[in-house]
């Protein structure tokens, strides 16, 4: 929690993953941490915002519902300097628009409600991967988020396979290991759909995702779409409860963080301390 | 028509318009028309092939359901490498995906019917122009093909404005003028939707465009969307017949050509005769 004099602004923002190295800051790389945090201590005028993030993604893994905080004097939130008519959250969101590249965007800022953690209060992340099977490749207009597959993908194929990995599971089979963090996760949503563009887009949804997972689970089921593998090999997969070197990880450019689900705001504490007590397992939040 | 030694092409492409200097084959620039010919001589081995297009577009401007036609030699084309289990159209849209940049992108190639010409056939044009009003600015994965405007938009304003300007007119206001060219257009469509993403798009339907005319309607409309113009002023514009500078041109990057539509096959030889005859007033295409 802030210090007395401090306000905890929350901000839900967008990025093209391609010219970042991924979320979090890494000294003489572009990340979009870094990236941020110098644009907010510009903007505000203070030394070394530090942001707190939802769901920390790769390199070249784009977001759109991306939620992160960030404790603030409660002078610099304030007198954020802005246009006369602004309320401090709009006059920050228009000045980060000013400096912040376009390839990332501040949609919104607002003082968080008591208790809320952008990492720890969250309880769902939803995923979105893009895959094209169009002869000749992907639409040039979306092809740095949607991946070009060259064989025709059976849609329904993919959805029987995915319903074999709903469920909370241990999910290392999907994970990039990590020393002493579990990898029981409870996945409530994975799907695809055909858009009126013929576009291919699966919907992941868990309470988190482990490193790597959803790529993983996107790698397996292409395998199912393209008929390389039959129907029940991905449930297979996580039985084995192994990582499968079978498994081929899908490219990081066809997935993007959608959004990230919170609980009402008088449970955010408790959730927050909830989240808190598992992660001392510890767990990995993506 | 081509010789007898000859088939007519068809081809279905796309592209993002960004770092394109436009269609039109040009000397030492990056033009799709030049990108597009080279690849097709490497893939065909043939010498010069010529593209006609159905709508040539500006720097900057994308396409989705561009059409073109180019006549080769039947031999090429029976011929036309690759997979042995492929007819020559998919063989072709195979190897073009194997030489093309990924920012053009062939979706199918086909003998034309008798009679075809992919300009003077054309009965239809349709463009999409792309805004972003929310604040912040526009999605970073759409940017590139969604013009971010700073104040909000006003839809129903603007559809009843649009509504001005259908039917058959002289476009002259909202053209770039091109000597003895007609500038007499039938707009059939022109409507503002937003999708559930809150983007608003606008659908522009005409036998023809001429040049900028989307382009200018939009930054009209735009004008009157934000509240610095009334409903009745593109009308006005337009009535006046006259370029009017008060109307700005709207950048390139949020127009896309979607698509372009044809006659049935027993009528493309008679649409054509009839285009050519109207273009000898002269009258550009687009």
């Amino acid at each position: 929690m802030p210090a007395p004099a401090a306000v905890r602004v929350r901000l839900r923002l967008g990025y093209e993953g391609t010219d970042f190295h991924g979320w979090a800051a890494q000294p003489g790389q572009r990340t979009v941490q870094g990236v941020l945090e110098a644009a907010l201590g510009t903007v505000l005028r203070i030394e070394s915002p530090a942001l707190t993030v939802a769901g920390r993604t790769d390199a070249g893994v784009h977001a759109r519902g991306q939620v992160c905080h960030v404790d603030v004097p409660s002078t610099a939130w304030e007198q954020a300097p802005g246009r006369a008519d602004r309320e401090p959250g709009a006059a920050l969101v228009h000045r980060l628009a000013g400096v912040l590249p376009p390839d990332l965007r501040v949609r919104d800022a607002e003082i968080a409600p008591p208790g809320f953690d952008a990492r720890f209060s969250a309880v769902s992340r939803r995923y979105a991967y893009r895959v094209s099977d169009l002869p000749g490749g992907a639409d040039p207009l979306l092809r740095r988020f949607v991946l070009a597959h060259d064989r025709i993908l059976d849609a329904a194929a993919m959805n029987a396979a995915s319903t074999g990995l709903l469920g909370e599971h241990d999910f290392a089979a999907f994970c990039r290991a990590r020393e002493g963090a579990t990898t029981i996760r409870a996945l409530r949503t994975l799907h695809w759909e055909r858009d009126t563009t013929g576009l291919l887009i699966a919907t992941a949804e868990a309470d988190a995702f482990c490193h790597n997972q959803v790529r993983a689970m996107v790698g397996a089921l292409l395998a199912v779409g393209d008929g390389r593998r039959p129907i029940d090999w991905p449930a297979t997969v996580l039985a084995a409860g192994v990582r499968d070197a079978a498994v081929t990880v899908a490219p990081a450019h066809g997935l993007t963080l959608e959004a990230v689900g919170y609980p009402p705001d008088d449970q955010l504490a408790e959730r927050a301390a909830e989240a808190r007590n598992v992660r001392s397992m510890p767990l990995s939040s993506d």
